[in-house]
């Protein structure tokens, strides 16, 4: 059984944890500089206080001065950092890890420099300045509390080599957690990061019918939400696309599942709901007080990127109209006029 | 304005009169021999009793014995019946139809004539005995007492002729009723017919959560609901592969935006719960008694095409998992083990 460093004890990060030390593995939670609070619990009385859940035997938690030795005899390193912290791992570890270490990174998110989007595992690898480094991404629908309660989980693991894909996926498959392995990371990457921001637009039209006065049940805004589900689909397709990956990818665990999965309530539903009440992007954001919007992250880098592909004549005009009006309602403080014509390239 | 006859009263049928009456036409009602107490509402007071709504007054709502005068003179005709009335009506117009009549049909399901499946346009067109007829297919995420709410809705109308699709479209389409027109229904109607049993299964998690002592929450069974969503996606393009349809259907309204408006409750999903609960299938039909379940239909008939293309070796042993086991729970009274390993064609 291997000995396994996980750098980052949030939810993902640390719930990452069970099916490894499920399968036998002993596994260093390491914290980063946000996680000293966790790492003192669960050292005091073994309770992941965001989980709330008892952390298992197999878990030994280290503050972030103990990733040196915690890395010394590990025989692969899952990154449980946030996309924020994607670089500053990076650079962290660069003088730390050993060549061919397998590596793992669960964070959800694209990385916009100015002229084109990557996706993280590409800008982890330039942050490490290691080129032999193959970071397997980790994505597909995921709530981390409940795969810390071991429900049975579908995932894709995915690294353009398929031996780097392979070797982490054997070190974290078991009977609840299933793991498919893909060598094509970047429809995978896309898909997990674009689908914070759909989810929040699948959200709004909840609180639309909300604020007319509607109540739960089966007549409400569904097929709103559903025609905004299937053109969430149709552009995450055209943004792998740009990046040069496999559009089908879109279309299952990483792309449709993981974008169901995320529009099971969680912050960004709530945001979404909340924009669709009415609320001003500035209210909206005030009433998640403290809480991370990933959503508005990813809606800010699609953007800026879509403004200068359409610039440059990469992308038409009338390409991407969701995520645009989702960018309008999170920032701009528009009112919720989905352009339904431009959706599937035009009604007709 | 047109003059369009609707044959079938039930909610889908009637709802689908209120885009065109919006558009100025004149729609003439017709109910099957199962709507008379639909029909004697409506002439009554005006309401539709299962959409509990007042009927537009555009809507002249007519028993069956007045097909033929209200055919006399209509522009277009959509069937609102069910797939099991799809042969019945077929007959019943054969006589009637003026060559070329714009014809529509709502009705979702699959024929199996013991030899291969088959798309219900296509069954509908031997039914009437006429070559040269388009049926166009309606599809597409639209809970009927949604649409008649003028609740925003995107749908597809598809037939291998795109002009016969976009006539019908131009009847239809209004500022909440988005029409996409599209000529390949072979992919619509699959996706339209499989999302009810698929959708049954994507519920049955919460059955098994829910026996299991669960709550509500964003803590349940949400990992295993979206990778069998997943799931039920992969599985529909491989039906329509089967069929010689375009598999990306799958991946937009009609098979990803359908399955996810069918997965807002609804019957199919209350049955799947029941299921999820460790009902046997006769207990969980009697609770949903006198509820007509159309995943059980098309199970019935995937079923046994399934079996007669696995023995013709069109389709692998390993194909169609979810479909396969998704019987098992529905007729077999088999215990809830999905068969996960076999997803996305095996993991690893």
């Amino acid at each position: 059984m291997a000995t396994i460093t996980i750098l980052g004890a949030g939810m993902m990060g640390t719930a990452f944890a069970w099916p490894l030390v499920d399968r036998g593995h002993a596994v260093r939670l390491v914290g980063t500089h946000l996680d000293d609070a966790i790492i003192e619990s669960i050292r005091d009385s073994r309770r992941h206080p965001k989980l709330d859940l008892v952390v298992p035997a197999g878990v030994t938690a280290l503050p972030l001065s103990e990733l040196e030795s915690a890395l010394d005899g590990s025989d692969a390193i899952a990154l449980g950092v946030s996309s924020a912290g994607v670089r500053w791992a990076g650079e962290r570890l660069a003088p730390l890890l050993d060549e061919g270490l397998p590596l793992a990174m669960v964070a959800k998110g694209l990385d916009w420099n100015g002229e084109k989007l990557r996706i993280l595992p590409d800008a982890l690898r330039d942050a490490l300045g290691r080129g032999g480094v193959e970071p397997v991404a980790v994505a597909g629908p995921c709530i981390a509390g409940e795969l810390a309660r071991r429900v049975p989980t579908c995932v894709l693991f995915a690294a353009r080599s398929r031996a780097a894909a392979e070797t982490w996926a054997e070190f974290a498959r078991g009977p609840y957690y299933h793991v498919f392995s893909d060598d094509e990371p970047i429809g995978v990457e896309v898909c997990a990061a674009l689908k914070n921001a759909y989810a929040m637009g699948v959200a709004v039209p909840a609180g639309v019918h909300r604020a007319a006065g509607g109540g739960a049940g089966s007549i409400g805004l569904h097929n709103t939400e559903a025609a905004l589900f299937a053109q969430s689909i149709f552009e995450m397709r055209r943004v792998i696309e740009l990046l040069g990956g496999r559009v089908d990818t879109a279309s299952f665990l990483a792309g449709v599942g993981d974008l169901d999965v995320t529009c099971n309530g969680g912050r960004t539903g709530r945001f979404g709901e909340l924009l669709g009440r009415g609320f001003a992007p500035e209210e909206a954001r005030a009433q998640m007080a403290g809480a991370t919007l990933e959503c508005l992250e990813i809606l800010s880098v699609l953007r800026r990127a879509t403004e200068a592909y359409r610039r440059s004549g990469v992308l038409g005009p009338d390409e991407l109209p969701l995520a645009e009006h989702l960018a309008e309602l999170a920032f701009d403080g528009a009112r919720v006029n989905w352009p339904f014509a431009r959706f599937f390239r035009g009604e007709a």
